[in-house]
C-alpha cells in the first residue's frame, strides 16, 4: 500500500508518525490530509536509510537542493560532498540531475549518504543511455524507471503535461522552453511527430510509482523562462493537464505534487498559487523560485528566495533552490551551501508568514538573546551557526574591547541595549 | 525656494527637470506630486555637485546605503572606498552615519565625493560633541544641523517623534528599542524627565530645513527590533505623530520623507505600508529592509531584500540597505557592495511588478540576449557586470569546449537553446 492508499483505509503509517512528530501535529490530522492528496510524504519503500518529510497544506515548508552531474562537469566525489553540506546546512529533500555517463553508479552512492527524500528526472538518464533524444522510447524509459525505483528514489520529475496541443502557444513565446526535460520532449515531438510519450503511457507510469511508493513530481516543461513569458498560455494549458493527471495519479493511489515556475513578477505570484490550487485541486506545489526578475546573474539565488518567500507564503509547499551559479554554469559547493541556507531562510520567513509556532518561538528566543546581548545564546538560534561563529571571532579578534563589553563594532559603546533599557 | 514651495508656485526647477528626465515622466506630472509631498527631490542649495534624484510615488524605487565610522572601527579612507564603492554598484543615495570623533572632517570629505543625495542623523554628532547623551541640549543640536547644512547635507533623520507618551508602550515590548538615535533620545528623556526636545523644538528644525531645502526623514526610533514587537501601539502611536510632523513640515514649505521599520514579519508588510500612507498623507515611505526574520545573521541583506522587495512593490518608494553584518558589526568595503546589489535586485523586482517600462525593457533584453546564448549581450543587462564576467570566465577557463560551443557547464551539450528551437 501506498501512503495515500493506507491514509484512505484509515490506517496510520509509521511515516505518518514520524512527520507528525516533527511537525508537532496530530497523526490522524496528517492522515486526512494524505488521504486527500493535500499532504505527500515521498518515500519509497525501497529507501532504507530514509528519515521521512511531509510536504504539503499547512506543514513547514521545505527545501530542495539539487545536485548532480553535467556532461562537461563530473565528478562524483564532488557531488558527495554537495550531497553532505546539502543535508549539513538544512536542505530537506535533494534531487540527483546528473546528466553525466555514469549516472547509476553516481545514484547508487548518493542514496546511501541520502537520510532525506530523494528526487531525480529519469528522462535525463533516458537521454543519456539512447545517446541522442530521438531514439528515447517508452520501453527504454520504463527500464530506467524501474532501475531507479529499485535504488530508492522517492520522487520522479515527469514531464508527462506537455503535448501536441501546447505547440502553437510554445511558438508565440519570447523564450520557447527553458526546462531540459521539457526540451527534450519538444524535439522528441517534433522529430516524431508523435504525443509526448510520458502523457501516452502515463498508466505504465502510475503502475510502477504505485508498486514502490514513488511519489511523482509532474513537472513544468513549459514554465516560463522569462517575465515576459509568465503566465502565459502554454504554461496554464500545461497545468491544466497536470491537473487532469494528478486526478489519475491519486485515483490510482499515487501520490502527487505539482512543479511550478520559473520566471514571475512578484505582481503574479499569488495568482499562480491560485491558478494551481484551482487546477490540481490542491495538490502540493512545488516551485522553482520563483524568479521574479531576469537580470540577477550571479545573485539568482537571493532573486529567487524573494520570489519563493511570498509564495511558500501563499501557498506553495516546497522550494526549489537555486545557486548563485543558475543561467551561468553548475554550482559548486560553496554554492549549494549558500543556496540552501538562502532558501531555507525564504522558507522560514514564509513559516513565520503562516503563523507557524515553531518558527514563531525560535525568532522570540533570539530577540531576547540580542537584548542581552547574549552571543552564546543567539548562537543557538541562528540561520547558519558556523558563520555567526566566524563574523563574532572577527570582530572580537579585530578589537578585544568589543569582546569584554559584549557589543559590536556597528555601535560600540553607543550600543542601543546599553544606551537604553 | 524649496522644491515643494516652487512647486506649489507652479515653477518647474532645474532639478525636477533632470529627474523628470532620468524617470522618463512629464515635468509638469512631477511638480504635481511634488508640490503634494508626494515626491522629494532631497537636494541642499550647498551640494554643488549633487545629481538630483526624485523619491517617491510611482517613481523607480530608489536605494539608500550606510555608511560611515564607529567609536571602535574609524578609518575615514575606507568610508570614502565605501562611498565609491557604494556608488559605483548604484547605491542612489548614501548616509555617512559615522560616530567617531573626526565627524566633520569625515563629512566634509564624503560630500566633496557625493554626487548622490547624503543623509545624515546629526543627533549622533550632538552625542559625540557632547560627550554624554544627558549633556546634550537643543542649542547644542541646532548648530550641529547648521553646521552640517553648510556643508551641504541633503537629507537630515529626525527623531521627532518619541515623546512622554510612548514610554508606557515601549515597557511592553520584547526589545524596548533598536535605533541609535531613538535610545539616546528615550535615555536623554529618562534623565531629565523633560519631553524629547526634538519634537519641543520642531519649529527651529523647520526653519533650518527651509533655509537650506533639506528633506526631513522623519526617523521612527520606536521601529520594531523583533517580529514580536511588529507593528504594535508603540510604532504606531510614532507613525501617527510622524503624521503630525510631516503635515507641519509641508505647511512651512519642507520636504518630508517617512521612516517604517524594521523587523516586520512578511503578512503584516502590506498593512504597514498602508498605514503610513493613511497617517502622513502618502509622503514617501523610507524603509529599514524591513526584515522578515530575526534569525539571519550573516544573510541580513537578503532577508531585508525579501521585505524590501515586497515593501516597494506595495508602495514604499526609498530602501535601505541592510549589509550582511547588520547585527554583528559594521560592514567592510564588500559587504557595503553585496548590501547595495541585493537591495537593487529588490527594488528592481519591485519596478518590474509595478509595470515600470523601463525595467521591464532590460529585462525583456535579457530574455533575448539568453535566448540566443550571445554572452556579450547579457553582459549588457545583467545586473552586476563585474560579476558575470568573472562567473563566465571562470567556465570558460575551466573547459576551453563551452567557451566554443556558447553553453554553460549546467547542461553542457543538454542546453536547452541547443535541443529546441
Amino acid at each position: 500500500m501506498t501512503q495515500i492508499e493506507a491514509a484512505r483505509q484509515n490506517k496510520i503509517t509509521r511515516e505518518m508518525r514520524i512527520v507528525a512528530k516533527k511537525e508537532e501535529i496530530k497523526p490522524g490530522w496528517l492522515r486526512k490530509k494524505i488521504a486527500r492528496g493535500l499532504v505527500v510524504i515521498p518515500a519509497n519503500r525501497k529507501h532504507k536509510n530514509l528519515d521521512p518529510i511531509g510536504i504539503g497544506f499547512d506543514l513547514k515548508v521545505k527545501v530542495n537542493a539539487n545536485i548532480g552531474t553535467s556532461p562537461t562537469k563530473s565528478n562524483a566525489q564532488t557531488e558527495l560532498d554537495k550531497l553532505k553540506i546539502a543535508i549539513g546546512s538544512g536542505a530537506d529533500a535533494i534531487m540527483d540531475l546528473s546528466t553525466s555517463k555514469d549516472i547509476d553508479r553516481i545514484r547508487k552512492r548518493i542514496i546511501t549518504k541520502c537520510r532525506v527524500p530523494l528526487g531525480t528526472v529519469p528522462l535525463y538518464q533516458a537521454v543519456v543511455e539512447a545517446k541522442s533524444v530521438e531514439k528515447i522510447n517508452i520501453a527504454l524509459y520504463l527500464d530506467v524507471l524501474e532501475k531507479q525505483a529499485e535504488d530508492g528514489v522517492d520522487f520522479f520529475t515527469i514531464h508527462a503535461g506537455i503535448t501536441q496541443k501546447a505547440l502553437a502557444s510554445v511558438k508565440k513565446r519570447t523564450m520557447k522552453c527553458v526546462s531540459r526535460g521539457g526540451s527534450f520532449l519538444l524535439a522528441w515531438m517534433k522529430c516524431h511527430q508523435e504525443e509526448n510519450f510520458l502523457y501516452r503511457h502515463f498508466d505504465k507510469i502510475l503502475d510502477l510509482a504505485q508498486k514502490y511508493d514513488i511519489t511523482l513530481s509532474l513537472g513544468d516543461g513549459l514554465r516560463p523562462g522569462c517575465i515576459a513569458d509568465s503566465t502565459d498560455k502554454a504554461q496554464i494549458e500545461e497545468l491544466k493537464i497536470l491537473g487532469k493527471l494528478a486526478r489519475k495519479a491519486r485515483k490510482r493511489g499515487v501520490q502527487v505534487m505539482i512543479e511550478g515556475p520559473g520566471h514571475v513578477p512578484l505582481n503574479e505570484i499569488e495568482e499562480n498559487i491560485a491558478l494551481e490550487k484551482k487546477y490540481c485541486d490542491n495538490a502540493p506545489f512545488y516551485v522553482l523560485g520563483p524568479l521574479p526578475t531576469d537580470i540577477a546573474t550571479g545573485y539568482d539565488h537571493i532573486a529567487g528566495a524573494i520570489g519563493g518567500a511570498l509564495a511558500a507564503w501563499k501557498g506553495a509547499s516546497f522550494l526549489c533552490y537555486l545557486t548563485s551559479k543558475e543561467h551561468i554554469g553548475l554550482p559548486d559547493i560553496d554554492d549549494v551551501k549558500e543556496g540552501v541556507i538562502v532558501t531555507k531562510i525564504a522558507a522560514h520567513i514564509a513559516d513565520i508568514a503562516k503563523g507557524n509556532k515553531e518558527a514563531l518561538a525560535r525568532n522570540y528566543k533570539m530577540a531576547l538573546a540580542r537584548e542581552k546581548i547574549d552571543w552564546k545564546e543567539m548562537e543557538k538560534f541562528t540561520v547558519d551557526k558556523e558563520k555567526f561563529l566566524k563574523l563574532r571571532k572577527q570582530e572580537v579578534e579585530k578589537n578585544k574591547k568589543l569582546g569584554k563589553a559584549k557589543y559590536c563594532s556597528m555601535c560600540g559603546p553607543f550600543c542601543v541595549f546599553k544606551t537604553f533599557k
